[in-house]
């Protein structure tokens, strides 16, 4: 959870016509102090996350290490990194594995150990290793000698990794080698970059359904999916696109990194960002990624285990038409099981994560109606009311 | 101006479901009421027109005639003509020139003076002629014969011809006879149906760009192009969204019709919809049409004339980006000048026409700065401030 610069400031550095909206100093610290100050911190917002665009032109021409532009970052990054370590914030940087940066700034080929240094000594505590200007065939390697330079530098960081969005393993899973994948990054891109649309949401979303079949087995705790940043905050989803876009993130155990101005966002998409039962279900210690369960009139049906308090189950109904009126979807918690996720237990408890209010109380198999606007969702966090729950009887059989 | 089942309510005919969902008289009672209480009417919205889904499976065994549903129109469409009359808005209703409507209903071939007597003694004020299940290129034909039909009963309606949507004449506007289409047709719908989503707004914007050629030539009082209906007070846009799609609709000259729920509609749908100076510029009497200029940086440039109270012209900026930050845009009024539409004068006001408030005071060449959101738009009311003015010289020649 945290906050990075590339949605929403992408590569602007003309800090002279566009002084609040360019990757500079000023740009971190107040977005630093905006995390502290409002509570976004004690949330979980920790990470702030300099993106591409923040070093000079050229590496040091003596020691070629790579410098931070100096007029945007005049005092350096060991200083941005004293200034967020000294607000409890953690600190990450962008580098890429290529012979440049997306936007032509100096790549790391060629000076990965270097680099690993440089970013160890600024105390960067997460590093986003981006692809371009770099072969695919030899990114998994390359990324794996980068995780072990990393190591060496004695400093814990975060390998947040792009090099399965740079392989077109959406319709062919075997390209990419997950095991490996795993090993050596904490979280990866699964997919190019999100845009500031609606379909762009929507396109994430089916590629999570479409690769139903892998990406959920090899999320957990220190190894990721990562879906990229949320657009909360900014100018191109509805109200209830914003909770579809936000549930979804949840439900998909994502990394929750705003990309927005934190000094102006609107309330629905700060209230949606504070929900205590979203962040609960995204953050759950069990870190069970979704899996999509069915499509039906219209409505995707989605499922993740809690193993949190209480331990229970995150179910999600998408209803992905862009037209008419709300659906009114009959279904039952059976409906809701599967492959990996059985839903044990008698009688249930479900609460709208979006109000926190009591929604239901229902048996397995009884049928309730869930109200779904166009392009909305509803999402339930669902626990058992037995006195005897079946979970707590297989843990614990009766002698 | 008015409202419009389609979009919102579909063909949505479950009442016991979905009560306050269904194409019913309910449905239009209500939606009079409120377009009367909350002063739409007032506004202009004027039109309350029941699309597809309103009559009976079968045409009256004896007479042929088209009979409404008897459970949701129980009263007769007589008795809802005479309500929305007794409001002082205007009775739009739905026909299908094929053998049958979209949705199945009973069609109008074969029936055209028939149907065309029964709305004339409903006393309808407007009806579409949709052009599911015909031969498209017996479509101008027919569509010209119900216009001589509707005449013949001596009641005056607007007719809606759907059947240029029927043609794929986007790459290639001789399949249309715009002359014909002018003569018989009030207005006309350009392309298919829209639908609650941003790339849906999208397309129809970009249809009328890549129409420039004609499009803004064949409009005019009595004989307009028609984007489709409005989706504000829906689901599938942003704020910005809704400034882009009803501001370029203005821009268009567009039959403004609402398709919501108009119980339910979010307060910045609603202030956009009753803006005076979108209305005015919607409403001017010359009727131009706006034409497109040029796309610089991201941004459309779009212009048309006005000839009310001021004289002068709008001009729109979309900002096509979907991502990023606000643009910041040198132009000057220059910039905006297009084929059909000059700009003469060397002093101008620009008025914001979102917020009402004065923008600035420029020359014809001089640069001005507009700020514009990604998926936005800016939009100004220009006029002269000269005292002896361009356009008022060339009326007036100084002997």
């Amino acid at each position: 959870m945290g906050w990075m610069t590339w949605q929403r400031f992408r590569c602007q550095i003309d800090c002279k016509e566009y002084p609040n909206d360019c990757i500079n100093e000023n740009l971190i610290k107040r977005t630093a102090d905006k995390l502290v100050l409002n509570g976004w911190r004690d949330l979980g917002y920790k990470y702030v996350i300099i993106d591409d665009c923040w070093p000079a032109r050229k590496r040091d021409s003596k020691t070629n290490e790579l410098v931070p532009d100096p007029d945007r970052f005049p005092n350096g990054m060991k200083n941005v990194g004293q200034y967020l370590h000294s607000k409890n914030l953690l600190f990450g940087i962008y580098l890429d594995y290529g012979t440049l940066t997306c936007e032509g700034y100096p790549g790391s080929m060629n000076y990965l150990e270097l680099d690993a240094r440089s970013i160890a000594e600024w105390k960067v505590d997460y590093v986003k290793m981006d692809g371009c200007y770099s072969l695919p065939n030899f990114q998994p390697e390359g990324y794996e000698n980068f995780s072990r330079l990393l190591n060496t530098t004695g400093r814990p960081m975060v390998l947040s990794c792009s090099y399965p969005a740079y392989i077109s393993w959406i319709n062919n899973i075997k390209l990419i080698d997950w095991n490996r994948l795993k090993k050596n990054c904490n979280l990866w891109r699964v997919l190019g970059d999100i845009q500031d649309s609606w379909s762009s949401v929507v396109s994430i979303i089916n590629a999570y359904k479409i690769r139903n079949d892998i990406l959920p087995k090899v999320a957990g705790p220190g190894h990721w999916n990562d879906p990229d940043t949320l657009l909360l905050g900014n100018y191109g989803l509805s109200n209830d696109q914003k909770r579809v876009h936000f549930g979804m993130w949840c439900m998909f155990a994502a990394p929750l990194l705003i990309s927005a101005d934190m000094d102006n966002m609107d309330g629905f998409s700060v209230s949606l960002l504070r929900n205590a039962h979203l962040l609960a279900i995204d953050q759950d210690k069990g870190g069970h990624q979704a899996e999509f369960v069915k499509s039906r009139d219209g409505v995707q049906f989605w499922i993740r285990q809690l193993d949190g308090d209480p331990i229970g189950w995150a179910i999600a109904c998408f209803y992905t038409i862009d037209g008419g009126g709300p659906i009114h979807l009959f279904t039952s918690l059976h409906e809701f099981i599967s492959q990996a996720y059985m839903i044990t237990g008698e009688h249930f408890e479900l609460i709208d994560v979006f109000t926190g209010v009591k929604f239901n109380e229902v048996k397995l198999n009884e049928t309730f109606k869930i109200v779904i606007n166009p392009s909305g969702i509803m999402m339930y966090r669902v626990k058992t009311v037995d006195e005897n729950p079946g979970w707590l009887r297989e843990l614990f059989p009766p002698s």
